[in-house]
């Protein structure tokens, strides 16, 4: 849909739409349903942005805690979200061998015990083998500076599930 | 369970049973996580409050958003969350005769389009007669007063779903 569309929605049919864009997090769209109309995808982009930006550091760690695994329980049980199924088939979290699987698990187990959430990156901009290096990596980082990282990240996902939906600012244009 | 067995629960389990405390919202949950311990249950309902209140508006109101119509579209399909349905049908709201339902209906209509938000009241502390008529009384406040009073009802219903879920301070005192 284009912008235009997106403004006439009702918040009803705004968050059945947008209600993932920050996963299992439909208060995000929720929210900025209030400042409609938006000018531009990048406007509407720029709102999600500011909602988690104005959060308090524990609800930044509630935001990454609504998260899913890398490769985890939910993935293998199939009770990932769609969104979050095809971000993570498309690295290839969906086709690991079982000792990557348990090496994974591992370094999750790791991660989460260290941080109070789980390691989050954009799958699609990762293959397999940069995901698992960038875990190592980021372990060693302090919380403030992970929780910053993992933000990041969640922005990233944000901003092209936001981009599956809604007709970029230069194509409306045309 | 007990305070201190909420205490020792993973975010997962901790989200998993208190994410709908706040009706949709398991952002609630998995933020004030980060605040364990919690000394006793009403610490626990403070953070909660908390949380609501250092939102921005647009962020209360996305809350409000998240919530399902009295009487409405949910209730009729049986796609409640299975907290709304019982409190739903305890305040006889699935029991409506046909022209109730479509009072309703055109109360709740006129009011979404007033606020942008759904009419929501502590289904528990209320009857059918009250809540047909406070839902006519609260349509006449302006946007701030009714936001407030939308909000205080969700904080009751939170303290409610709270006490179904941890045991109150006093008993487990004893």
């Amino acid at each position: 849909m284009d912008i235009s569309s997106a403004n006439s929605l009702s918040y009803e049919d705004f968050v059945d739409t947008f209600g993932n864009v920050v996963e299992k997090n439909p208060l995000v769209a929720a929210a900025i349903w209030s400042h409609r109309p938006f000018a531009n995808l990048s406007e509407l982009e720029a709102r999600i942005v500011e909602f988690i930006d104005k959060l308090p550091e524990s609800g930044k760690e509630g935001i990454l805690r609504c998260h899913p695994d890398l490769a985890g329980r939910d993935l293998q049980r199939g009770t990932l979200t769609r969104d979050s199924q095809d971000e993570q088939s498309q690295a290839g979290m969906a086709s690991l061998t079982p000792e990557e699987t348990a090496r994974m698990y591992r370094l999750n187990t790791e991660y989460k015990r260290r941080f109070g959430f789980p390691f989050i990156i954009c799958a699609k901009m990762n293959n397999k083998a940069a995901i698992l290096r960038k875990l190592s990596e980021r372990s060693g980082n302090d919380l403030a500076k992970e929780r910053e990282c993992a933000i990041d990240e969640v922005k990233k996902i944000s901003s092209l599930r936001l981009r599956n939906l809604v007709l970029p600012d230069t194509q409306h244009k045309l």
